[in-house]
């Protein structure tokens, strides 16, 4: 199939190398210039703008930052919208709030544009090994024909409801993850204050009702001081704003993903957010006056 | 071996049960006589009082609600210490405070008594089946002389440290699982509030890194509307209570447990203490004001 991809970033770049491997045509373009020549160089074809990527194909991807890159790369001068035919189908895989991505959709679709809201989890090494999970919303039928599209960069891919939903999805995953990551390290922190050996309190753990992925995996890079990404602290942060936002616009109430953000801005005001979202440990040991090798 | 078994209630009397059926010779007491019933036509002996059960066997243990409960039968007139000879190793395995736990050691090892604080996890269902997580603390060869008296209840045991270092994983476990099932309820009705089935949702999520145990089982029951206990909410109230009391004696954060505590207040504060702990997702759904079935 023809394929469009924008935003050739850490993820970007192996979704398209995947793409390419499983036989796709794809056309791409970023807005920074110099991050195509590697996707080039295997085999995806640049084009000038995001309308030109649109006029070649019959699927476009975008893999940006947040909800305005989204925006402009879809409405904007040079965007999607202005290149692509009637019946085109807009896949968004990047994480943004789902009341833009509805937004986005709702406008997208006045121009003959179908958008599916497809965020993925599993980081960049999901992507390099094809493995992502893609949450997908939007038009049923719609995600049917680009299925094929989708199977060549992730293995579990559920489609979830209407358009947004599958960034609300993604929302959950963070409020699960990001407050999961927390508690797994409150819990840690809890036990070394203690006097208590934390490794056998977390091995214990593991053994029933407390066992989850985040104790097995995030844990375990806890105790080594593997503080690495992983998965950025300003990018979880990003993600919980999003969970806020969204439950202010509805008038419900995440305490749990509320009091997380606000370790989480301490962490980025510390000038740490590029470090891993588990370093929520190193702050709260830093509010405990333990101390700890960095 | 002889045991002695002090407190027959929901969990101690499956495990009396279990501790007979074991072969043990079980000497029992219990502050509600009539609960004696049961395990003594099973073949426990009835004793007058916690020192009279002491007097008769080489281990004791406690099954009951809290800390004064704990002292009193182990330190209170007619309790463990004034029948007990030299050398008994009394097992507390109620839910107390560590730092409570550590007090009573001490001033029963002051008489001659070890004690192990070793509290378990996997609820009345656990006890019944004799796979509890028993999690210890104290004195190791002392664990290793009753570890075969252990074996009759739990699956999986673990020594973790020193005198209170169970009580701090038991601790660290509700830490888990109480703001665990916190967060599935804010997931859970963040996306019932957005328009998206929660069903799909908790599916998609089960496949990648939110995956966890409290997912699995809590959230399933959630979706099925079943807040049955289980785990009473009243109780997870006063296990985060004392994570919340040992984290301000010790100086420590813990902004998670400390926010869900609220929302457990406002359950048993509603009347609603003796539902399941996942009635939290109904206080979230009562204050998003979104209307559904009791």
């Amino acid at each position: 199939m023809d394929v469009g991809f924008i935003g050739i970033g850490i993820m970007g770049r192996p979704m398209v190398l995947n793409l390419l491997r499983a036989g796709h045509r794809v056309h791409v373009w970023s807005r920074r210039e110099a991050s195509l020549a590697e996707v080039v160089h295997a085999g995806a074809v640049a084009q000038a703008s995001a309308a030109q990527v649109a006029a070649q194909v019959d699927v476009v991807i975008s893999m940006v930052a947040d909800a305005p890159d989204v925006e402009q790369v879809a409405l904007g001068p040079q965007g999607v919208a202005e290149g692509a035919r009637q019946g085109t189908v807009f896949i968004d895989m990047s994480t943004i709030a789902p009341s833009a991505a509805r937004d986005i959709a709702a406008r997208l679709h006045k121009r003959g544009i179908t958008m599916l809201d497809a965020p993925v989890s599993g980081g960049e090494k999901g992507a390099i090994a094809g493995t992502l999970t893609i949450m997908v919303g939007g038009d049923e039928s719609a995600f049917a024909r680009v299925r094929p599209v989708l199977e060549a960069m992730g293995r579990t891919i559920t489609y979830i409801g209407g358009s947004g939903a599958g960034q609300v999805t993604k929302a959950c995953n963070q409020i699960l993850t990001g407050v999961g990551i927390a508690i797994v390290a409150e819990a840690l922190n809890f036990a070394r204050a203690s006097g208590v050996d934390a490794a056998r309190v977390r091995e214990a753990m593991l053994g029933g009702s407390a066992a989850s992925k985040v104790l097995e995996d995030h844990g375990q890079r806890m105790l080594d001081r593997n503080f690495k990404p992983g998965f950025k602290a300003w990018m979880h942060r990003k993600d919980l704003k999003i969970v806020l936002d969204e439950a202010h616009r509805m008038g419900i109430p995440t305490p749990a993903s509320a009091i997380i953000a606000q370790l989480l801005n301490a962490l980025v005001g510390a000038g740490e957010g590029e470090a891993d979202s588990i370093s929520m440990l190193k702050m709260l040991e830093r509010m405990s006056e333990t101390r700890h090798e960095a």
